[in-house]
């Protein structure tokens, strides 16, 4: 399933040189929700090394398509994004992934992410045909992201880029403030019952408690089990 | 180099299957500036597959840290936040990854970010002991994200927190994964000795605890303060 808000986007790899990194990539699109991938004149494609890598996504590597030239791979799109390690005499403008990706998943037109071989990137003349330059940031003693994982980081970008919606989060319903203080009343007595809080000598107890408490965003459920707790350890039962 | 802003985080991978992912994580995280890894009881390591998919992160193969079980990695951690790609019964308080390289971030404690087996992830006992779950958008259809891809998004993520975040702010010191396995243990003594926990039936209420506190992030002064109202509400010491 492609993401259908990221059908105008596709992976374009310049002379991948390992087929083994053109799998890995099919696998880490898919994983994200992209499906179109474009070759351009991978040295060595279809491979048993990439069908292996591609793990479930292998369909995608029969659909890819294959091109001679850059310049056919991206010819209808109305957004070119190459990817770019290096600092360039004449300063292009540079995004992030994350700014990329916001303005992939917005472009009407189709949009080509484009990335360069593994060990040289994208030459000159290729990163000219872009209309902006991509740089993920790097650790710069050791910028050698993987290519596969290059294209990892952009899709999962691309992917939260077209409002993935986070999981639900726990639909138990929250204390009411009025619970909350009930709870800590409670806690009050049986703390003052156990001799662990001296009315005399208060100092900060309470407050402390008030603080943790509050800071948990605690479920009603919570203050029940918590109370239920308290009732069972109350010395004044016994 | 490790980014300073993240020398405090580790990745921590739990009985890794492959050693080849074991590189790729090294590789990994070396390309975003982190360095610390731990191995809880990998099945072949070292090991010559780990060393050639690290490429130039060997050094950081050779620094790894290798444990027989999670407590160890994760004993000094005042944050642990766990991968988890499955919906599970009870609600944990549930993360994206960059919600969670945020907090990791800002944590002014040791933070571990735990990675599961290729195959099942960690198990529900390992997930406990996490703070947070941490979940990755993937496409839904096609969830086969990588072990090695998993950790170059959350540490991607994390180099991202470390350039725009504000920096850590000044806690009070959190309390450690150990010390809050005390108070855990001081609790379930407490909720039996009061009969509030009955060992034949015991629901899922320790769990409950678990969840409780360990969203809260407890600072370790708190962790004294309840294991002190503990002692004091103790029917055994009267």
């Amino acid at each position: 399933m492609t993401v259908a808000a990221l059908e105008h986007v596709r992976i374009v790899l310049v002379e991948p040189q390992h087929p083994g990194n053109i799998g890995a990539a099919a696998r880490a699109m898919k994983t994200m929700g992209l499906e179109r991938l474009v070759l351009v004149a991978p040295q060595r494609f279809p491979h048993a090394d990439a069908t292996t890598r591609a793990s479930g996504a292998a369909q995608l590597l029969s659909e890819a398509v294959v091109v001679d030239r850059l310049d056919e791979a991206i010819r209808d799109c109305g957004l070119v994004i190459g990817t770019s390690a290096r600092a360039r005499s004449l300063a292009w403008p540079l995004v992030d992934a994350r700014a990329a990706a916001t303005q992939a998943f917005a472009s009407s037109a189709p949009v080509a992410m484009v990335f360069g071989r593994e060990r040289s990137g994208l030459r000159n003349d290729e990163l000219d045909r872009c209309h902006l330059h991509l740089s993920i940031p790097v650790n710069p003693d050791f910028p050698s992201l993987n290519l596969a994982a290059a294209v990892q980081v952009v899709c999962y970008e691309m992917r939260m880029a077209a409002g993935w919606a986070p999981p639900p989060q726990s639909h138990e319903p929250a204390a009411s403030a009025a619970e909350l203080e009930g709870m800590i009343d409670h806690l009050r007595e049986l703390a003052q019952a156990s001799g662990f809080l001296d009315p005399a000598r208060p100092r900060r107890l309470m407050r402390r408690f008030r603080r943790l408490f509050g800071r948990c965003q605690l479920e009603a459920a919570e203050v029940r089990m918590l109370r239920g707790l308290f009732t069972a350890l109350d010395p004044r039962r016994r």
